[in-house]
């Protein structure tokens, strides 16, 4: 059992125990909760109390909405629909948006954006202009990245952005692919888990090991944890900060310099981190599933200082998908407008509707369920993050991970 | 000169005869046109009057639209506004869907389809049910594909779900790349022909050839000409029917038997070509773009025989993409909805209002003026193709290639 454990770092291991106990929270919350009545219970209903603490407590009525619910039939039906946890399916945001109502709503008439072209004039010729702009506008506002003098680079979610960047920067000519590292845990773990504990998992889960390596590319490969990667050989390091899966905000790890860098910063949001300052990479990915919730929409942009580079994404971007989904980009924009607008207080938004505050305390409120859960029993902890002061929230917040 | 022809076969010259016919035409009209006013004309106001006899007569007010324009300041200027060319950018179908109005009009709430998830309970977990529905009850209705025993799966645009073929079929454990041939010419012509005249096009061209080598894969690779290749290896065959450039109706050319062919029947819908029975294979592609004309919707989808093929296609867009957006196929399925009740006359729609009757008279008069303009030198010919029985038209129809 000894070297079983002895192939896990000290973060795997914490990994493992986290994702324990999200099983174990929702036992206890099955077996012991009070609200659940005879066919199970929904997580969107145990929140509802706190939620209309902050005026928002008519239960909405949503559909086509995937409910995180257990039911009472038996152990293997549980483990099968706790499954969402692969990609922390983020619908915790659903019942916001359905207070906001109409302002988010778009309407789009069969005639528009038939073309292929969203702007001709831009070397992202398929990046809708208003997306753009709203972009920008809700960096400036969050105080999260630097925008200025950055090419943006729209995609379709983040995972497509992330293969776009190793294209863009990887060698077309080198005698090997270029070697591609992060820091573990990384996106991957909860697969692993999942085949540990051999369910029959939806086979939803991508991660950047099989992502980067699925077509065995000449161009790329993936050299495993940064941390322990020591070949003097040319090499791209992801830094995703905060993690996904633990939340720790991260920096490059491997022990020498000259690498090429990709920051994916999707958790890098007021709700989730401490946003201490504007980051000012190279190349950084966001995506509005982590943002915004909105998963299913399949929208992600990267802020790209190199326009050389950026063209390279464009390209990869053409030859894989040629272009992004226009209509999401509207709709997407008509997202991000709205949040910038409830964080000004623009238009008809009062400081009560704060997209960025109220889901700082929606998860705060989870975070807190969850600690309450794992503190009952002995066997598994959850980390202790430290504070930090949020320039957008303008206070000290505490890391909340998302995941 | 003798030689340098010699390297091209009869349809790459009949390919580089249409582009240069497209060319001309465009000149002629140019020069020639009475409606085009001082500044240049557009396509669409080329066609105005016969829309008109078919009910179709206001021109209605188009945002977001782009137009095949052409201005009078320079012959570059002229050249890089024929740009669109390459791919043929479907926006000719615009003025149709204005009419259709409201009836195809999307309205997408803030909080709906946050997920990821569209369907559990499908292998397809992305694929929209109504999606679903409205690609089978289409098929059943025009008669170009059978859809039973097939697993249905969405990807974003047909060029996803060509390289998602790509991963699947190609063997994981091969000592060498599995070979990719298509007949020439194939989609990548235009490419070539741009590079040959040295214009500065947008970087748009996407082609078979560059989408399978990208990567340099190790999985796949691409090998050229389908009627040269002779190796005694495993191959994959896309077969492109009616084929995109040159519009014939295509069948496997390798001169064996044994490969793994792969169908691209993107333009098998009545307004190119009669439609003279379902297709019947075991993988076979379609997109939006050139059935409605939405091209920046990036949808597409495939009929998988082989539900172990299609898993491995789903794993590839869970890899790329995490799924495909969801707005843009509940889009797809409105657009799709009123194809299928324009065909039927049912709901609210009259018989005149057919869409692919519309479209197929729509192609017809394009390609008159094509051909009048054609006429009108002897530098160039057009092919003549040789009409065939449509069944859903119930008449002889033209092949009309869309490219």
């Amino acid at each position: 059992m000894a070297s079983f454990l002895g192939i896990f770092t000290k973060r795997n291991l914490l990994v493992l125990s986290l994702a324990l106990n999200l099983s174990l929270v929702l036992r206890v919350v099955y077996e012991g909760g009070k609200d659940g009545g005879p066919h199970g219970f929904s997580v969107e209903e145990q929140r509802g109390p706190s939620m209309a603490d902050m005026g928002f407590g008519k239960e909405a009525q949503a559909t086509q909405r995937t409910r995180l619910s257990v039911s009472s039939s038996s152990d293997q039906d549980v483990m099968e629909k706790v499954i969402n946890l692969d990609h922390g399916d983020p619908t915790m945001y659903e019942n916001y948006w359905q207070q906001m109502g109409g302002r988010t709503t778009v309407v789009i008439p069969g005639w528009q954006s038939m073309s292929y072209f969203s702007d001709v004039k831009n070397p992202c010729w398929f990046l809708e202009p208003e997306f753009a702009k709203q972009v920008v506008r809700l960096h400036n506002v969050v105080g999260n990245a630097a925008t200025d003098g950055r090419q943006i680079v729209v995609g379709t979610g983040s995972s497509q952005l992330f293969l776009a960047a190793l294209y863009a920067l990887a060698p077309k000519d080198g005698s090997e692919p270029i070697s591609v590292v992060s820091a573990a845990p990384y996106y991957s773990v909860t697969k692993n888990l999942f085949t540990c504990w051999q369910i029959k998992a939806k086979s939803n889960a991508s991660s950047y090991p099989s992502m980067t390596d699925c077509l065995k590319s000449g161009l790329y490969k993936w050299a495993g944890d940064a941390r322990s990667f020591n070949k003097e050989v040319p090499y791209i390091e992801l830094v995703t900060s905060p993690n996904n899966p633990d939340g720790f905000v991260r920096h490059s790890m491997v022990n020498r310099t000259g690498g090429i860098l990709v920051h994916d910063l999707a958790y890098y949001w007021p709700q989730y981190t401490p946003i201490s300052s504007p980051s000012d990479h190279d190349l950084t990915l966001f995506t509005v599933s982590k943002a915004t919730g909105h998963a299913g929409t399949r929208i992600g942009w990267a802020l790209v200082k190199d326009l050389e580079v950026a063209k390279k994404m464009i390209k990869f971007i053409e030859l894989n998908t040629i272009g992004v989904s226009r209509d999401s980009q509207l709709r997407a924009a008509k997202i991000l407008e709205v949040m910038t607008n409830t964080s000004e207080n623009l238009g008809s938004f009062d400081s009560h509707e704060s997209f960025f505050k109220i889901s700082y305390h929606l998860m705060a409120e989870r975070w807190q369920l969850l600690r309450a859960a794992v503190n009952r029993g002995r066997a598994f902890s959850l980390p202790d993050f430290t504070p930090g002061f949020c320039h957008f929230l303008n206070q000290d917040s505490q890391p909340q991970p998302g995941k």
